[in-house]
């Protein structure tokens, strides 16, 4: 469930534009006006806003913002902004550009690949492709080495069936494979990233539960048991982001505030990205997991117009 | 280029479902009325005439053809009249469901993962889960063993970049890598997988002319030295349709009437799948190959209504 609180009578795109470009004019920038209207607008109606604003004031609204803002804020909004698909196949792009990379940086891919639908992945390949001139798959492939770039290049090719249809019998022999391999160390077994990466995620669901209760331990459990290569690490998010995104995310959050200093890259992606998809039931579990409310650890962290925008996405601000 | 001739006024879809409805009535039908109508018009044109039918007249119009017509008839004209993308869905399960199939009958995959568009091969695999309720990837892994499973996998997954950018350096290194597997006969090595089932069309062709210039054969030709398995044989199907399509299919058309015989099936996929793309490009390479003309290699194989449909696709029926 989304948390942005669209208000109950939405204006026009025309009305929308015209505030957002009153809030551009004059001394300063009127980030409270552009946080009220774009924070609780939804990606449809974001849109048609981007649209009608380069009809009505012939200059693209995203290069606007960008001139306007800056820091965390700007990239918070930008981001929010840019059509879901394109967000992530930007998010995506970033990464494989990166220079100095780590493996967490990859977990951007994984969250792509496996939390979201088969028919936004879909969309993402083809606007990467459009945007960069060559298939995410490429890029993977030249910025990506082995077994971690194979395994990438097949979780983001999946178009997993989108139903939730399980076949018990075949959970139950799937645990065991997976079983098998886990018990050889083997992370690169191609059943294993075959069974990964094609399967619906209420079959994995069913095969991972089948794996707890025939082997005591859980995959993910067992898969932190082979070591800490980045291949295991790029394993355990993609387990988690199939078995429980909205735990998978509530740890992004902690993670990127947890200590001195915040990863703010992190903290926008998180909050930025499933606002509108499970932001409530991530906020959920993240006050399951460490006992005080998503929004007070975010509030405390962040400041500003930077601030007041998150807490407009999580619709704790009117 | 497309050999199908639509007339230059074409009748509206109102009119055409008429005279469908009339051919169908009283003792017999009118085959020819059939084939001069549905076999002149194209997929956008039969598309509406299938809504319309519908519409007008309260049943399917591939129901009702199914009905009426018989044998090979009815199954290229039904062929035909399915949307490109579920007529490639459905020959692709039939041909995973069969009970004993050769590796001939996988081709029909190999074709439709990479010789045609991208896009296309994405709007296969969406209906495919809607037809199926699982994916088409799945349906790979349940019924085809690995290796040849875990390639064609790759395979339908890819999403090539649709543009001709080509990297020369690239082609070179790749056809190094290339040479290097195909040396140690290590068919299923994971970058001679990626690389053909990743790359864009263009810069593969690239890659396949720096191989036959660096090594003297063409990368065709060093698969099927490394012998007569069903992975060579898939990989063979694979460079072939990637490098020369048209030449692939006017191989498919020979075999298919090739000796006593003929294979009916291949002969309509063939005709049916490629009238609209590249059919004309295939008669000549027809032509190239064998030193006969492919509508006199055809007619000699095939009569009636069956031979009438075929001629008109081929656009040598007035």
């Amino acid at each position: 469930m989304s948390t942005i609180r669209v208000p109950e009578e939405v204006p026009t795109p025309i009305q929308d534009s015209s505030r957002l470009n009153q809030a551009f004019q004059g001394w300063g920038t009127d980030e409270k006006t552009i946080v009220s209207i774009l924070g609780r607008r939804n990606a449809t109606q974001r849109r048609e806003i981007r649209q009608v604003y380069q009809q009505v004031y012939k200059e693209s609204l995203i290069g606007r913002l960008e001139a306007e803002l800056s820091g965390d804020f700007k990239n918070a909004v930008i981001l929010w902004m840019l059509d879901p698909p394109k967000r992530d196949a930007k998010l995506a792009n970033e990464v494989l550009k990166m220079k100095k990379k780590g493996v967490d940086h990859l977990k951007v891919i994984i969250e792509i690949a496996c939390a979201t639908s088969p028919h936004h992945l879909m969309a993402v390949r083809q606007i990467y492709c459009s945007l960069f001139d060559c298939s995410l798959e490429e890029d993977i492939t030249t910025y990506i080495s082995s077994p971690l770039g194979k395994v990438l290049v097949n979780l983001v090719s999946s178009y997993r069936y989108d139903g939730e249809v399980i076949d018990m019998n075949l959970a139950k022999s799937e645990a065991a494979t997976l079983r098998g391999t886990i018990e050889k160390k083997q992370l690169d077994n191609e059943y294993l990233v075959l069974i990964l990466s094609t399967r619906n995620i209420y079959q994995l669901r069913a095969t991972f539960i089948c794996y707890l209760q025939t082997y005591g331990n859980s995959l993910y459990q067992d898969i932190k048991s082979c070591g800490s290569s980045d291949l295991a690490s790029i394993l355990r998010a993609v387990v988690w982001c199939i078995d429980a995104p909205e735990k998978y995310f509530a740890e992004v959050v902690r993670a990127s505030i947890a200590g001195i200093g915040t990863d703010e890259d992190s903290l926008t992606r998180a909050i930025v990205s499933r606002a509108e998809i499970d932001m409530m039931g991530i906020r959920g579990e993240y006050y399951n997991a460490n006992k005080i409310s998503l929004d007070n650890a975010v509030l405390d962290d962040t400041s500003g117009d930077y601030e007041n925008f998150l807490m407009t996405l999580l619709g704790t601000r009117a």
